[in-house]
């Protein structure tokens, strides 16, 4: 299925980005302004052949399942739904546009099914040296009776168990509306849509294995993970291979949300979501160094994305007006001239920039595939090292 | 769920219209050249307010499911899916104009869920007069016997059941790809394609209510397709309020093939397939009536649509030209003058102006609506009196 995927996502792309040029659905490439380039328009939302044919894959996959382990058809079948329902609400919000209010309450919706056909555990390990804040000698600590209120704390296993129940939901949810909307604002320069979830896409795969191999009693939940994945990756790689720069594509809004429900998908359903975060750390980074703008704390352009120079054919950090002395704080972390009045827009991608010095869009983009590479083996390292320290065996 | 359906359709259409218009997914209304409102531009493909709404009613009926039915969990998962993955495709088809091939393809995939989870019986039950050709004095006669290689004979049930296996599978996934492109070829005037749905929708609900008040044995399928139902109808419903003539918006594709597919699941998930299409007789005889032209057999022209005569303020039929004397049958079907050299194309509404002669377009679309009605009440007469001389109770 991957084989097929991959080989199915390269040839049609060439041919499907006729159609949407031809509708218009097409952008500049903001990246390249004054060089020659800068007026050709590209063909946008080509996530939707990786989609497509990825939505396909699984499809087929459903069929062998279907035989194989009738037990797992109601997850394959609301995983399916739920990636399906983000390629859509993608794809319309590449051609119309959606305001933001839409972009939150949808993801939320569509991993609702996702949380309906959830039958795992609810409970949580809880980190060995938390536990005695909880319990001592058998009894509930004052802290221990406190958190009983809202949650089910297992006595009889010493604290090392607590059952969040229906808070665990929440965060499920929670999980699936950040991964669609992470890759989203972690985005913008050729390569690194595609390109970082590539990444993460072999991450998973990787961890799945080891899983897999070690026989763990959650192998059936990372073999279901790992079939997802290789198509996933096979799709990406597909698209990545077009997208790459000089991009010929854009993935558009479309591969954003569809990958990041993907992640999520696997990870809820695959009982690993904890591992999955410690993939994301980049994004996570971006997120959080992108909370003032986003929610408005200081000014945010309509576009964050990196200016390209075209005196000396680098990209260098874009900038917002600072327009009182309010955001001092955001001067001093950014170690600039305090006498300036424009500041570097807050993302991963211009953090880079300021730090490393301006330099050409496919060095950029493999400097920050390079950091998601970093993370994903920093996340390794936690998930088969540090953990051990904090979680029984 | 159904009134807030409705309400939030309704509500929604006006806004997201301003939409597809800015993004230039609208077009002309062909059936109103030559008066003021023809350069008007019509939004197009508003299908996707409806049935975004309906998947998102579905999805919170899923929710309520998972806590009462949970086995039913399987078939609402696979439904919302099939219908979802056709909505997906309505709309990229809208927008991007997909060719012939991929409609037929990609409907065939998208069925393939539904029958993955489809967990029934796959035996039909022979008509009475039928049995004694099969089987005679508990022996399978020579015609029997001939069957017998294909399917398997129940002979113990003397003839009355028979196990099509495969075949059942085949038939269900051929009516998928038919009432997805059934409503989409009996289309083309303002309200026709909302309001066939919504009387074709009204009648499975009826069949639904009279099952479950009679406490049939498959009272909890028609549980299960009246609750898919109660929202369909209540979406198209606000549907056709903006769509009937003279059409703020037009429908598209995208409502034409996820109400097809809605009528699929329903009708395979809920067993009474073979009552569904007693409903679907005019889309049956359309469909008959257009393969001529649609395999190319005859000459045909992009649009079929009936023409409109600005001096009369009437629809008329429209013709294709017959370039020699081969289509002489045609002529004589039509009764036309065998002399002339143009003939109505062969759509169900070009017939009806044909007979009837020229009209208006909404008094054009009350008539086809009306013969809807007639035929779904041949249809009951069909299902609840004649059966009964068929098939044992």
């Amino acid at each position: 299925m991957g084989i097929f995927g991959f080989i199915l996502t390269d040839r049609l792309i060439p041919n499907i980005k006729e159609y949407t040029l031809r509708k218009g659905i097409c952008g500049k490439d903001l990246g390249k302004r004054g060089t020659d380039l800068a007026d050709k328009p590209v063909p946008e939302a080509l996530g939707i052949v990786s989609g497509a044919v990825f939505i396909v894959c699984l499809i087929f996959c459903l069929v062998g399942y279907a035989t194989s382990h009738p037990s797992k058809l109601l997850d394959v079948n609301s995983a399916l739904l739920s990636i399906l329902f983000m390629l859509f609400l993608g794809f319309t919000d590449d051609v119309l546009d959606w305001p933001w209010r839409y972009k939150l309450i949808l993801p939320t919706i569509a991993s609702l099914p996702l949380l309906c056909c959830y039958n795992g555990s609810t409970s949580i390990v809880v980190p060995i040296p938390c536990r005695a804040l909880l319990i001592q000698s058998q009894e509930m600590t004052i802290l221990g009776k406190f958190v009983s209120w809202f949650i089910e704390i297992d006595v009889a296993s010493n604290g090392s168990l607590v059952d969040v129940g229906l808070f665990y939901f929440l965060y499920m949810g929670m999980l699936a509306v950040f991964c669609t909307n992470a890759i989203n604002i972690y985005a913008g320069i050729n390569g690194l849509e595609a390109g970082q979830s590539y990444v993460i896409g072999c991450a998973i795969l990787l961890h799945n294995f080891i899983e897999i191999k070690a026989q763990s009693l959650s192998q059936e939940n990372h073999l279901f993970s790992a079939m997802i994945m290789i198509s996933f990756v096979a799709v990406t790689l597909g698209l990545l291979k077009h997208n790459w720069y000089p991009a010929n594509v854009f993935v558009g809004d479309t591969f954003c949300y569809f990958a990041g429900m993907t992640f999520a998908v696997v990870g809820i359903l695959g009982h690993f979501s904890k591992t999955l975060l410690l993939f994301f750390i980049p994004q996570i980074m971006n997120f959080l160094w992108s909370v003032p703008q986003l929610f408005k704390i200081v000014p945010c352009p309509r576009h964050r994305l990196p200016g390209f120079n075209p005196s000396t054919g680098l990209m260098e950090p874009s900038t917002f007006e600072c327009k009182s002395n309010e955001y001092i704080w955001l001067k001093t972390l950014n170690r600039l001239d305090h006498k300036t009045e424009r500041i570097p827009n807050m993302t991963v991608i211009n953090m880079a920039l300021s730090i490393v010095g301006p330099m050409s869009e496919r060095n950029l983009c493999s400097l920050l595939l390079g950091l998601q590479l970093i993370c994903c083996g920093f996340g390794f390292f936690m998930r088969y090292y540090i953990a051990g320290f904090f979680f029984d065996s």
